[in-house]
């Protein structure tokens, strides 16, 4: 393996940032590098790009890595980068960390293989073990993405344990988009210990997560609502906590009225005026004209901004 | 769209065929040629290459790829394929489609975008359409992959109507893996008219389904039973139809009793004497010891054998 160097974890408010497609459905790099920029000027520490939010797995590897050299190339610093590398196949989730980490990314998001249904434990772990070996490289920081509800691939605490154990150092982390609160809490607890980083796959447990001793939040809304998120993420100890935490489970509760990936764009073509980014890759749906003007006239009148997009 | 050319459709038994693997997990297209030939010397009709029991979402598309490649310099007739060629990613199915028809292969096997979950039949429409458009060849046989079980998203039969009312004579079937036989039935009674062909995806309904119109199954255990199972198939209509049907669910209960991929892979090396077939690649498993003696145990037992493997 190539020696670690000393680099400071991301903690704090990271965006799985979504995709900007033109009218034939290619990537557009272009918008891709501006929101990201927007988004680490308006209180984002980090970028989850290529997650669930991102379309990733409607993209070829191709298709994410040339929006990743974009990325870099435009000036994003790889260091806040949190690309999602993990696929179906073993030699593309290879391919995708190893380019990651040769780019300097500060962590890579690893979904497990998803296609088959009920695999083991073992499986599994044979699955991150082959990449990490594969890719033999110790400043590697993989955090593992558990999102049942879309996976349908459970990262079991066992697993997690397993992982730690035979890869302390690499296996930094995990995002937990099951949506249950309870299962947070027990990683944060099992795990305290093992440098394991605890982020909430949803705003709405930031500061239940800051305050049980995790790092911050991996979060959809955090593509159109970063400031306030991270006004609860730097004053969790504060005596406003709650009041800040209250304000941002209100508007993602807005958002989340309707579907949430085509809602994000929705939002965000409207508060920079640029329809374009209406656009989602099949099977996804663009939001009806009914669904985006409830969702923009819901927002507005709680007073909701994208300021300086 | 390049101009359509008459080419008899496949009809029989296709082997979703598995995938052989050297100890690194690479593909190993030597022993895949040979599996392929003894296939369509042993009774298949053709080969559902790339599929579910393939582990073929575990692999690249330019693993794929390379694999066909292989198949058709070895001398496989490419009219006898049906690869898989759907992916999650819209660019992915359309790349791997439009190389399977210049590649002059029967038809391909099409998995719906299967990492969203609860997507709308529009959504999957525009898949699909986008897909038939892009690749714009009238050689195009598109057979729609209906597997719930494992991917989670289905195909209604809303869908194959929307498809086939715009896409008639290029949607050309389906494979049905439901494991519910009322489903195919459905099938088989909307679109008899259609030229829509369906398969049922286990032998274990080949005789209901060559009964009620359709044109034949794909079969996990037609990878190791594929004489047999053609057998059912050629004598459909004959006395001994029933008692032909009932040997081949006896053997496919046994080879199910434990994980079917790895349980396809132990039993082809068990009778090719060839140990290096059992590799699967993760996130699958091996069979145990004890699942391999079992399952091997059970059918000797009940006499059977791979002939001319």
């Amino acid at each position: 393996m190539k020696p670690a160097t000393v680099q400071k974890r991301i903690e704090g408010v990271l965006s799985p940032v979504i995709t900007p497609f033109r009218k034939d459905y290619a990537p557009d790099s272009d918008r891709f590098v501006r929101h990201c920029k927007w988004l680490l000027r308006s209180g984002c520490a980090g970028l989850a790009v290529f997650g669930t939010n991102s379309e990733a797995n409607s993209m070829s590897v191709e298709e994410k890595l040339e929006l990743l050299d974009a990325l870099v190339k435009g000036g994003v610093p790889a260091a806040a980068l949190m690309p999602g590398t993990g696929h179906c196949a073993l030699t593309d989730s290879v391919k995708m960390t190893r380019e990651a980490v040769r780019m300097g990314c500060g962590g890579v998001l690893m979904l497990p293989p998803f296609y088959y249904k009920g695999v083991s434990d073992e499986g599994l772990f044979r699955n991150f073990a082959e990449v990490i070996e594969r890719v033999g490289d110790e400043r590697l920081r993989l955090y593992l993405y558990h999102i049942p509800p879309v996976s349908s691939v459970p990262i079991t605490l066992g697993l997690i344990d397993q992982l730690l154990s035979r890869y302390p150092g690499v296996v930094a982390g995990i995002k937990d988009s099951s949506g249950e609160w309870p299962n947070t809490r027990a990683m944060l607890e099992q795990f305290k210990d093992r440098s394991f980083d605890v982020f909430a796959g949803s705003e709405v447990f930031l500061l239940d997560n800051m305050r049980a001793g995790g790092k911050g939040c991996i979060t959809a809304t955090g593509n159109v609502n970063p400031g306030p998120i991270d006004r609860v993420y730097r004053n969790w100890r504060g005596p406003e906590a709650d009041q800040l935490q209250a304000g941002i489970t209100a508007t993602r509760k807005i958002v989340q009225k309707v579907p949430m990936i085509p809602a994000l764009k929705a939002i965000t073509a409207h508060f920079s005026n640029d329809p374009q980014w209406k656009t989602v890759r099949p099977p996804l749906f663009e939001l009806t004209a009914e669904q985006e003007r409830q969702v923009i006239t819901e927002l507005k009148a709680a007073g909701f901004t994208m300021p300086g997009l």
